[in-house]
């Protein structure tokens, strides 16, 4: 339908009942411009902690599916106050859970995938000329219970939808302008990346950038479905995220991402077989854990170290694993490093050009900064390197790429 | 099913996480000592007016559809809550909202009734040995649209669902001890009330006791399910309600109620003409007032004074309405009074003795406190008098009828 247009809005955008009313004002100007529209709605701005902090006080481990039960109720309050909100403008809306447009998901509560979606309700709801405000983040089983998609759940919820109406844009607003070169919190001279590829917003959502989860740009990426991804506190276009071939201009170096969220384990003097390392992350792995970045190095000796990252949150069950591990292997000392940082430049531009990741390593080089460990995508290089040297080694690299200008 | 007890708890009873813990200790121990359990609950304490005050701040008249929708997030939230606090216990507990258990609503939104329950899911749950709670004061369409109740609507789901169930008894646990003989507040003299009919309850309710609403009493009487209202503070016996041959005792008496929450309208000298009275209140329920009380003074004249009762909250409505029928059919002055209360005395033991209303008058002339209005039901005799005397009447006809020995 090559009217219809799906937008989502994230938690600050419906924080209070005044930016709801703006939120509105938003969605009746598109429909006064003859978009049809499906709207995905968070829960707003604190609901979802408050709701967590109500279950922590009943019980320390609830069940996912009493979560699921309560944490659905979130964006229900949002979609009933966005629709009373469009009447108040003199325009018809209609809201619905996630249940009753038939966001038909697994049984996995708490991290659900959707199967399917019925979309006959939204349609006859379109037909009629109504806005049709959808809760996002939730889902239904088959047997009726109440799932919830897991973090990035209604930008997923959003996705899904504009791929199964067939809708001319996915948009998702939230609080800032779109995607930049870089956090401009470290460097003042970010600016906001006009077109990016699928490809590149999924590495950067993987390398740390926090405007979008990396599960609904698969999404997006698998049908093709274009997404702008823009504030909802002003009117100026945001990101366009489409296929690589749409892109106009080709750019090198697209962004400088950093992640401060990860720790450091190194395995010392690990016997150098085969099937060692697999041993290794598959039981890392049996305990829930994913790890990110791996580097063994070459080995001389019948011994090499093998370093990985790890979310903070999970380090001290991934160091009683690796301890476990490294013993019943015959490897040797288990080190942590909680002070590290990786930082990354992402672009497809680079997997044509040879040099990009000499020009990285020389610039932080020449900024006296120490890498400790390299990974390397066809679209992004990384380095692990001191937390305190992140600043630094951001402002460095976004020079050196040209992304301020 | 002779194990099963449906238990329902209000909203006092669940305001906050330390008394979901308490009433999941209660619902334990009922469970160890064998009975099968059905539990209803409302919202927690506050959360139905937070969810008012956030709709009124979006749109002053919101749509009845999207209400439904925000207000069920309440009961939805509860029932989450307490399953979580009752896995805690080591017992196991599952929550369903009223769409998921198949409570079946006609689509009057607000105020919708039950059609039918499909009570397969909640039997299954309980042969696997399950506490089955399920939120109250909501229901689903044919459609899948959410609906509510109305006042007491939580009751109305555990009477219902009882009645579904065939249990052996509904219990509504609430903030008071049962059902007094008059207000505690009033007079310090009242006393719980072991047994009632149903009758005399229900006129009760109508009359302004507040601990139950009316329509869960007319649906308990009409299927015949014991209740008992009973405090969740404390495991005292409360008030046992159920069908009036079960009395073990016969009393004259049982109740003195008083109701604040009524104004009096009087239109003068209304033609004395066949189909006048019913033209008038005709048009107001037309306007959707609730009139209690009329009396219509026989006419000597011509012409008559007829007065009537409705709710405070309805009386400029009411008042406007009045004053029009009153020019059309060519009546004289309306006059409105707001500073009256309804001094009722309650039992099914009056039908078959004579003198109660006598008794009654007598009691209150010997006090001074003048009568405006009277109207007698088969189980009681309302007066409308001043307010300020209320307080006063209350304790006169408690002695009178020897209520507190």
């Amino acid at each position: 339908m090559h009217k219809l247009i799906v937008q989502k809005y994230g938690g600050t955008s419906v924080a209070n009942p005044d930016r709801i009313k703006k939120v509105a004002e938003r969605i009746v100007s598109y429909k006064r411009k003859g978009f049809d529209l499906v709207v995905v709605v968070s829960a707003l701005g604190d609901t979802t902690d408050e709701l967590l902090e109500l279950a922590a006080q009943v019980n320390d481990e609830p069940s996912e599916r009493e979560m699921d039960m309560l944490l659905s109720t979130g964006e229900q309050i949002s979609v009933a106050l966005l629709a009373m909100a469009i009447h108040k403008l003199g325009v018809e809306a209609i809201s619905f859970t996630g249940a009753q447009v038939g966001i038909i998901t697994d049984s996995r509560h708490t991290k659900a995938r959707i199967m399917r979606i019925n979309s006959d309700r939204i349609l006859e709801q379109l037909k009629r000329g109504k806005v049709v405000i959808v809760a996002g983040f939730q889902g239904v089983t088959l047997n009726q219970d109440i799932t919830t998609l897991g973090r990035g759940g209604s930008d997923l919820t959003a996705v899904a939808l504009a791929k199964t109406l067939d809708a001319k844009m996915c948009e998702i607003y939230t609080d800032v302008e779109g995607i930049f070169t870089t956090d401009p919190r470290l460097e003042r001279k970010a600016r906001k990346i006009p077109r990016l590829s699928y490809d590149e917003m999924l590495e950067m959502a993987s390398l740390g950038a926090q405007v979008m989860q990396a599960r609904s740009i698969e999404l997006a990426k698998k049908f093709n479905v274009p997404m702008h991804v823009r504030s909802s506190f002003n009117m100026k276009k945001g990101t366009l995220i489409s296929k690589e071939a749409e892109m106009l201009e080709s750019v090198l170096i697209r962004a400088v991402t950093l992640n401060k969220s990860e720790a450091k384990i190194t395995i010392c003097n690990v016997p150098d077989r085969p099937g060692v390392a697999a041993k290794i992350f598959k039981e890392i792995a049996r305990g829930g854990i994913n790890v990110d970045m791996i580097v063994q190095n070459v080995s001389h000796t019948r011994q090499t170290d093998i370093s990985f990252t790890v979310p903070k949150s999970d380090l001290s069950k991934a160091i009683n694993l690796t301890r476990k591990m490294a013993k019943r292997i015959g490897a040797g000392d288990v080190l942590k490093d909680q002070d590290i940082a990786r930082i990354s430049i992402v672009g497809v531009g680079m997997k044509s050009h040879t040099g990009v990741a000499a020009k990285m390593f020389e610039a932080l080089a020449d900024e006296g900064i120490n890498i400790e460990m390299i990974s390397t995508s066809e679209i992004s290089i990384s380095c692990i390197i001191k937390k305190r040297l992140a600043k630094k080694a951001v402002k460095t690299l976004h020079e050196k790429f040209g992304l301020g200008k």
